[in-house]
């Protein structure tokens, strides 16, 4: 199968995402032209990555002086504390601009690295090798980068686009379910705000998806890819256009925060409810038709992906998931900046839809 | 006297930069105009600011909910352990992108606070008012933002621009002689690099300069913003052009080291000599006449501009110094990148001049 390249360009930056089985056998290769000075390279590496893979990745880095940086990923190592130890680290080995870190591993670890990049003598060489469904179709496309705060999630952090990103599905087949649903969620959000050729495909192809069949992957790793990228180089800092890829995401971490980021519900199934919860808002504005509320919900229901939303069939719960609403750091007042769906693959411009909790309370979202 | 704008563009960011006498008086509109969703506004001022300073900064800024932070302006509190708390201040007072932080004070308050705001929530509007010459002319232009670390100065850090930068010039009156001095050596800098006209100019007016003249000032410090600006605009993230304002630092920062930092030498002073060794150096290179190296050093006869060169007045002496300029973040490799000067307004390319430190202690640096 041939390896997919999706060109990037924004500011004063370009780059590419490779996608594809094998693909991580071009590294080689592009880091030689991309890199031509760097000597060093840093491996911030996530530590459930097996081993095969991490032996892979050494053979290929062999001629470089590499820094090995295991990584536990989760939430908690996401902190400035990290990085700033991932910082001395490379002080201490002296690093320089035109050496590079690598990312290894899930959205958390190509966060905090890409944020320690971006910080490191002002920008040094990033290389993200995302290696969950999740991040190879949101988080690795974009260059958000950053880490937690005790005041929420994320909220410390930087715009750094990498050098080159490399989503290679041969590590798509370690992952559990739970995961793979986390990354459908969001292929599944590019189709509906943006594309319906894709979300139809979608309609007859998430089961190929769930069960991990590669042609089909690299398939809609690449559309997400394609479709974030419209969004992003539109509005590389988020001040408008790309909002858009917020759909269903302010419920969403509202869902999340509300059980306290507990382990039973993942971002994928708050993401699932939340564009439920956000498509059946249009309906009760108005600008979405009944019909397509019931097109989503179909895939969820064909393909068992419907998890937590049953858990707001009435007003009283979605109600109580209200006051979890407000810490969304996209908000700029007391109202409520709602993504809204027109159609599929079609959504109310970003702004044109805030409501406030005091109208929200008299809607009734709650879901049947 | 008229004030002043230069108007700066890169990236996917626009701002200018307001020179003269009573400059701040465009605080208010410009603020309405550039930031009209900004309640809340944090000033990190530098502790020594004068009090009448604060006052009116506080009655101009009386509409919006106020944070005041003030800093203690030194290399010391130029850290990530400061950062990190006036992100802390920040999220617990709940400020979003769309608020504000202004800086009050010299080049180590406008780092911190640009660094802070550059990794608040991903970035947040900023607005630089630089209060000392050496703000004023050099680390106020071009986004560079930053702390220190236990390795080295300005080592963690990104480039982020501002909204805006206002350069009142009525916060010179107070500066002490070694301030005015730093400025002026960052003035003579710009003009030797890439204008000869300025050059002249300043050969007759720099004892305008250093006696405060407020006319003088301002057409100094809008020359001076105007030359970095060309190099800024062409290179924005420092990869080649941008090195030529370079010239004199790498001797400069190891004088620095080799003085340990201490404030019997200022920055500006060693940043004078650094420039006469390289001046020195292109002489011997031969891609420089030594009636250049003449005209340079008699500004500094002239106006009692002969600090530290002196110490490198023998060979022993200038070669004692090599040893300090390996740890140039900006370098590459063993191979020291030095800018060359040709003429006044003149430099070679940099990556030009790369030379070895054997070669180095086999020349003659020594300035008579």
């Amino acid at each position: 199968m041939r390896i997919q390249e999706i060109k990037f360009s924004g500011q004063d930056s370009k780059y590419s995402i490779l996608i594809g089985k094998n693909a991580l056998g071009m590294l080689p290769r592009k880091l030689k032209l991309l890199c031509p000075n760097t000597k060093k390279v840093a491996l911030v590496i996530d530590r459930k990555i097996p081993s095969k893979f991490k032996k892979i990745l050494k053979k290929k880095l062999n001629k470089y002086n590499l820094l090995i940086i295991p990584f536990s990923a989760n939430e908690k190592n996401k902190s400035l504390n990290i990085v700033n130890s991932y910082l001395k680290k490379l002080l201490s080995k002296n690093f320089n601009r035109s050496d590079l870190i690598i990312a290894v591993g899930g959205g958390i670890t190509g966060d905090v690295a890409g944020f320690v990049a971006s910080i490191f003598k002002r920008g040094i060489n990033f290389i993200n090798i995302p290696t969950t469904l999740l991040a190879q179709v949101d988080s690795a496309v974009g260059g958000k980068t950053g880490v937690n705060s005790i005041h929420g999630k994320n909220l410390i952090g930087s715009f750094y686009q990498p050098r080159l990103v490399i989503s290679d599905t041969i590590f798509i087949n370690s992952l559990p379910k739970k995961e793979m649903i986390c990354g459908y969620a969001e292929i599944l959000k590019h189709s509906i705000i943006k594309d319906k050729i894709f979300f139809n495909w979608l309609e007859k192809n998430t089961k190929s998806l769930l069960i991990k069949k590669s042609k089909q992957l690299a398939y809609a790793i690449k559309k997400s890819c394609e479709i974030k990228r419209y969004f992003i180089e539109r509005d590389i800092k988020e001040k408008n256009l790309r909002m858009i890829l917020n759909f269903g995401h302010t419920f969403a971490h509202a869902i999340e925060v509300q059980h306290n980021y507990s382990k039973k519900i993942t971002h994928g199934e708050a993401v699932l409810s939340g564009m439920m919860l956000a498509t059946r808002l249009s309906v009760i504005k108005k600008v979405c038709s009944p019909t397509i509320f019931l097109r989503i919900k179909n895939i969820y229901l064909k393909n068992s992906l419907d998890y937590t939303y049953r858990k707001y069939s009435k007003k009283d719960s979605v109600n109580k998931l209200f006051q979890y609403l407000k810490n969304d750091k996209k908000n700029n007042d007391n109202k409520i900046n709602f993504i809204l769906l027109k159609n599929i693959g079609k959504t109310v411009l970003p702004n044109k839809s805030k409501i406030s909790l005091n109208n929200l309370k008299q809607l009734n979202l709650s879901i049947s």
